[in-house]
């Protein structure tokens, strides 16, 4: 016997609603029955993207729409400005550069977020940038970005700004619309508690400007032709559509729980991993900048970080990531999002503990699920 | 109480195990788990393409690995030769329209299938064209191409034959390595009987050399990438997990059949279903070139073509599909492919006699049964 513990930053675990949902026989996409759950799911998204724009759902991963983002708003010579914090911000500048687009990048040290002041003075310098690539929450270090003060500085320049929210929408605050996001990209598989295979994308009256200007080529994800297939509540292609079906159930279950008691689960969830990872003496890799989706923890001296993951996931039944790219083997990722909740967290920490005992880590036994519960009986 | 029976040309039924591999609690994909899967997939998918040469899994509608096919594959101002015998054709033409190549387009009168011998004039005529994109079977008008004899023609020349095989691989004979395809791309709901969201594509070597050196933009579809990336038995990007696993399901069913058995299958449910309409009266769209994978009939005069699909789908459950574009409203289609056995073939005939009887139309009630009965039981 056993029972298995999904702790990654995606996927995340999936309500019994959606197995159900995913489990029914398969209807036609071109019926009335159809159209009204694609009309259900595009409203549903509106409320978690907190957008009156247009969300179109593209069958694709998540870095589907941020192609589709870079290739509908740019031509080849454009300007673009892109963050580079972690392993997805530099997939816009990979974007940016397979289309010809001219990338101005910020590098920040892996672990801090970007200063929005830094933005602006890119911003200054070169008045041709016509788009700010950042994201939300940077999954390789757990990092989350200041959106709602870089909104307020692309909103006084020509420039758009596009946000890879794939970790971390519906999981913690964005506020498209308030916060002056043109362009907001998301994915299935995370906050939303869908597996992979959707993509999501919203669309300000900013963005469709630039877009009717744009020249590179797009065919899949040329998003005017999803928009001239939504207003007859219907897709240019196939969708995933048992996927469309579980969509729906989610954006029900999110609808009736609130985005505001959502953000605080995750929040509360994050204070608690954070506070065992200190009662185990173990050191967050971002102290200040680390966001409510994920918890990246540095690998104490003398432990193999890998071994640590392996240990927990094929002995054991719990699943966390490891570090990618540069800081393979010297980061575990503690991911609290989704369908999570307490006492998941605390059998997660547990877990931990059993195997840092194991691998010879010095600790008191039980300290970090102590402090874990100590957060959840305060909330 | 309603049972709901599709007939339609995608998606297609999903059987039991499909919709129990579904509905199981999800896994990560960068675990061992997941790679036994993606590795056991993979060798599944070249048993269908009947092909030595790479296939990946792309999560995308089938229009995305169309896409795939040419961006990897040519160069803006690379010259292509383009069949359109139907809507589906069409698609190549835009494709490469959107890309800045520049097609040669053979215009097939719909229903009618290319012939082999205007591919070979084309060619002839222009040395430069670097790849030839067929459809193995137009859903559009249930038209089936001559694959095998176009892939002799291709063979002596430069360019690369592309077959759209979205509708019918898996169902019907094709061949990949001994046929001369150089890319086969196929989607995952019609004859692989999963929900839509995954699509494949093969790549023999003649096509990797010219991939090697072609300059269209590309990111979320370079095959490059993911060729380097199933080296190690992963995906460049979150594969639509369920629908992989669902795959592996569908794969070893059809395995088991055998192709042989799949193919002739098919073959009889097409023969009954024809045999069916003759019963009736009703005239086949494409009497001489019609597929084993779906059938398009004319609508009789005075009968609203509409009105008949609409009728037997939200009075009576059973899903065919209409008209596409200039033949809406003129023809329907009833598709016999996937998880579909004769007695859902009988079903929907008897659906089909009912609604007819409805709307006026004059022929002997169980004429369209007998017929197809007869078609079973001989074979």
């Amino acid at each position: 016997m056993r029972k298995n513990y999904l702790l990654t930053p995606g996927p995340t675990p999936l309500p019994p609603e959606v197995c159900q949902a995913l489990g029914r026989p398969i209807i036609h996409h071109r019926t009335p029955q159809f159209q009204a759950i694609l009309k259900e799911a595009t409203e549903g998204l509106k409320y978690v993207f907190q957008t009156e724009s247009d969300v179109f759902i593209l069958t694709s991963s998540g870095t589907g729409a941020m192609e589709a983002a870079v290739v509908n708003l740019l031509s080849a010579k454009d300007a673009a400005l892109t963050v580079e914090s972690g392993k997805f911000g530099e997939r816009w500048t990979e974007l940016c550069n397979g289309y010809g687009i001219l990338a101005d990048v910020i590098k920040v040290e892996w672990g801090k977020a970007v200063e929005p002041a830094e933005i602006e003075k890119r911003l200054k310098a070169n008045p041709n940038i016509k788009a700010v690539f950042t994201t939300l929450c940077e999954t390789s270090t757990g990092v989350a970005t200041d959106i709602e003060a870089i909104g307020k500085i692309v909103a006084k320049y020509n420039a758009v700004l596009v946000v890879d929210a794939i970790s971390g929408l519906g999981a913690i605050d964005l506020k498209t619309d308030a916060w002056g996001v043109d362009v907001c990209v998301s994915g299935s598989q995370k906050g939303f508690m869908l597996p992979p295979g959707l993509a999501f994308i919203s669309v300000s009256k900013k963005a469709w400007d630039m877009i009717a200007v744009s020249k590179s080529p797009r065919y899949y994800f040329d998003l005017t032709v999803a928009r001239k297939a939504i207003q007859k509540t219907d897709t240019p292609f196939t969708p995933a559509i048992s996927l469309v079906i579980a969509l729906v159930e989610v954006l029900r279950m999110m609808k009736q729980d609130g985005l505001e008691n959502i953000f605080k689960r995750h929040h509360t969830m994050a204070s608690a991993t954070k506070a065992a990872m200190k009662a185990l003496g173990l050191e967050l890799f971002a102290p200040t900048a680390s966001s409510d989706v994920v918890t990246a923890v540095k690998v104490p001296a003398g432990i193999d970080g890998e071994k640590l993951v392996k240990t927990m996931r094929d002995a054991y039944g719990v699943t966390i990531a490891g570090g990618q790219a540069e800081l393979k083997g010297k980061v575990f990722r503690f991911a609290h999002m989704g369908f999570i909740e307490e006492f998941d967290i605390i059998a997660g920490i547990a877990c931990l503990e059993k195997v840092l005992k194991e691998l010879g880590y010095s600790f008191e036994l039980g300290a970090g699920v102590k402090a874990a519960e100590e957060v959840f009986l305060k909330k």
